[in-house]
C-alpha cells in the first residue's frame, strides 16, 4: 500500500505547511467542521507542458488531468493548462515548476536527462518493461520512492500521468536490413535509444514533436521516431517517412510524467492532496485507453488509406541493438551512482516480469494468435 | 471524451435528484459559494463484494477504493467495505445493490450471467482482449455505454475498477495432454469459459473463491482455476493442485467491476460523483499494477520454494478450446439480442486490436525475449 503511504505523507507535508502558514485556516485534525473551513480556499495552478496545445493523447492527456482535478475539487483547485511555448517553451517546463512559475508540468522524464541521467528510467529503458510493467514497478517495486528522491533537490514531486503503450521503431526515408545501415543517419531518438543510436553510428537530433514534420520535410532529420501510429498519423509523419519500422525497441512503455512543484502541493488541505494524487492514476488509465484504443484505427487508417510501408527489424539487428543497449546502461550506472541504485531496482524488477511474462501475457499472446 | 460525457451526465443526473430532493441544498450552478454549501452534507456508503474480507489484491482493491473515495472527498462520503458474507453472501452483492441494501458493490460481471448472458463480456471472453485492450474497448470503443444500458434495468451504474490482467490456466490433479483429458474433470470455472470446459466434457462446479481449497481438498473438485500466481498463492491452491497450466486461454484479461445504486449516485453531489466516477480509475490502475507486481513475485515463490510443476496447454488443444469457444459465443448471441450487440462492438475492436497488438506489445516481447 505504497500509494496510501504516500498520500499520508502528503497529508503530514500539508499540515506542516499550514502551521507555517496561520492564515490558511487549515484544520490540524478531521473533524465534521473541517470541509467547511476548508472549502473557503480556492486555489488556480498552471500546468505547463512539453506538447502542443491540445496534441491528441498528450496534450488531450495533460487536458483531461486538469479538468478531473478541476471536477473533483468542485472548483476549488482549478488547473489551466499551457502548451508548448505558451508560458515556456517545451523542453523548459521542468525548471518552470522548479521554480514555481508553474505549479505543475506534464512531459517525459527522459527530457531532463541533462539534470540527471537516471530521469531515464522513469520513462523506458531500450528492451526495458513494458508500460504494465514499469507501473508494476514504480507502484509495488520500489521505483516511485527512487523517482521521488531523484526529483525532490528540484522541489518536485513526480507522478506517473499517462502512457502511451509501446511505440514503434520510427520513420525512415531508407530501409534498414543490417546494422550498417544506420551509419550517417540523421534521427530523433531522445533518451536512452538515442544513445544507442549514436554507437551505431546515428546522429542524434533531438527535436520536439511538433518540428518533426519540417525537419523531416526539409532534411535536417533522415529519420524520426515519435510515439505510435495514433501520434504519429496526427503529425502527419506518412507523408515524410516511407518505411515503417517495427517493433519500438527502443521506447516499450513510456510513462508521461506529471511534476508538481513540492510548496504548491504541500500548501493544499488534505482533501485537494489526495485529489491531486489520485487524478494522476485517473488520467494515467485514461491515456493508457485511449492508445491502445486509438493505436488500432490508426494503423487500419495508416496501412489501408495511406499504403503505407511496414519493416520489421530483422532478429539480428535487434540482437545488436539489445547489446549495444545494455553497453550503454552499464557505462552510465558506472559514472553515476544514482543511476546505478535505479537500475539495481530496475533490473530486479524486469528479471522477474520476464518469467511471468513469458508464460502471462505474451504466452497468452501466442496462444491467441494460433486460431481466429 | 467518452469518461467527460459521463460525468457531465452523471452530473446532470445529480442535479435533477436535487430538484427532486430540496432538502439537499444543492448548488444548481458551480459558483463560488457552492463547495461551502456542499460541504455541509456527508455520505455514508456501504460497498458488498464478493471476496473474503481483505483478501490480497480484490478485497485490498475493494478497500483501496473506498479509503480513496474516503480521502477525496474529506470524508464527506464515506464508504464502509464489506467482505462475502458479512451483510449479504459474494453472489448477492449484485442484488443487494440493486435494492439499495447498499450503495457499491465489488465483483466480476460474469458471476452475473443468471441476469443475463451479455454480463459475461465485461468481465472477460476467452480468447478475448487482454485487459489493456478491454479497457480501451470499455472507454474508447463502446463498451462502457453498452455495459451501462444493460445494468441501467437494475438501477445500476457499472464501473471497471480493477483487472488481475491475464491469469493462468489452472490446478489440475492430473496433466491434460490431450482435449479428452477434461472429460469428467470437475473443475470450477466461471463465466464463457466454464461453458466451454462442459462441452469438452468436463463438469463446472462455480464456487465463490474462498471454498475452493476445502473442495480441492475434499474432492468436490479436481481442478481449479482462481486467478493467477499471487491470488493462487495466497489461497494455498499450490497445496491441493498437481500441475499449473499456462495460458489463461479462458480469461486473458479479467476486469474486476464496482457498481453503484444509481439512485444513490444520483444523490450526490457534482464534486462527489466526479469522485467516486474517478476514484474508480485510480483503484483499477492500482490494483493492475499490484497484480503484475505480485505475479512476478509470487510466480518465483511457487517455482522455487514451492516447486510447482508448470504445464503449458498444447497447440492442439487450445486450438480446440478456440473453436469450441467461437461456437459458445455464437450460439450465445443466437439467442440473446443483447448479447448479439455486445459481441458486434468487442469483436470489431478485437479484429483491430489482433493487428496492432501482433506488431506492437507481442511483436515487442518477442524481441525482448531474444536477447537479455
Amino acid at each position: 500500500m505504497k500509494r496510501r503511504e504516500f498520500v499520508k505523507t502528503a497529508s503530514l507535508a500539508a499540515l506542516s505547511a499550514t502551521a507555517l502558514a496561520a492564515c490558511e485556516k487549515q484544520p490540524l485534525q478531521h473533524s465534521p467542521q473541517a470541509p467547511a473551513l476548508r472549502a473557503n480556499k480556492t486555489f488556480k495552478w498552471k500546468m505547463v507542458t512539453a506538447w502542443p496545445k491540445n496534441f491528441p493523447g498528450l496534450g488531450t492527456g495533460a487536458n483531461y488531468l486538469a479538468e478531473t482535478i478541476t471536477a473533483m475539487s468542485g472548483g476549488r483547485l482549478e488547473v489551466k493548462v499551457y502548451g508548448a511555448g505558451e508560458l515556456v517553451p517545451a523542453f523548459e517546463a521542468f525548471d518552470a515548476v522548479s521554480k514555481g512559475t508553474a505549479e505543475m508540468g506534464h512531459a517525459g522524464a527522459y527530457y531532463w536527462k541533462g539534470k540527471s541521467e537516471a530521469t531515464q528510467f522513469f520513462t523506458t529503458v531500450p528492451f526495458g518493461l513494458t508500460s504494465q510493467e514499469t507501473l508494476g514497478w514504480l507502484k509495488f517495486g520500489g521505483g516511485q520512492e527512487l523517482w521521488d528522491e531523484l526529483y525532490a533537490p528540484f522541489n518536485l514531486k513526480p507522478f506517473p500521468a499517462g502512457s502511451t503503450g509501446v511505440q514503434m521503431g520510427g520513420w525512415f526515408n531508407k530501409e534498414i536490413n543490417q546494422i550498417e545501415d544506420f551509419k550517417g543517419l540523421k534521427m530523433r531518438m531522445p533518451g536512452l535509444g538515442g544513445e544507442v543510436l549514436q554507437r551505431v553510428g546515428g546522429t542524434v537530433v533531438n527535436l520536439p514533436g511538433g518540428e518533426l514534420f519540417q525537419a523531416m520535410q526539409n532534411g535536417t532529420l533522415d529519420a524520426t521516431e515519435w510515439v505510435g501510429p495514433y501520434n504519429d498519423l496526427a503529425f502527419g509523419l506518412h507523408k515524410v517517412g516511407k518505411y515503417y519500422y517495427w517493433p519500438g525497441w527502443h521506447e516499450p512503455g513510456s510513462i508521461m510524467e506529471c511534476f508538481v512543484n513540492q510548496k504548491a502541493l504541500a500548501g493544499l488541505p488534505q482533501d485537494l492532496a489526495a485529489i491531486v494524487t489520485h487524478a494522476m492514476d485517473a488520467a494515467y488509465e485514461q491515456m493508457s485507453a485511449e492508445f491502445t484504443a486509438r493505436n488500432n484505427r490508426a494503423l487500419t487508417t495508416l496501412l489501408t488509406k495511406h499504403k503505407v510501408q511496414l519493416r520489421h527489424f530483422s532478429k539480428d539487428i535487434l540482437t545488436t541493438l539489445a547489446k549495444i543497449s545494455q553497453e550503454v546502461i552499464e557505462e552510465m550506472i558506472e559514472r553515476d551512482p544514482f543511476s546505478k541504485r535505479v537500475y539495481q531496482s530496475y533490473s530486479q524488477f524486469r528479471k522477474e516480469s520476464m518469467q511471468w511474462n513469458q508464460i502471462g501475457e505474451l504466452g497468452y499472446a501466442q496462444a491467441r494468435a494460433l486460431v481466429f
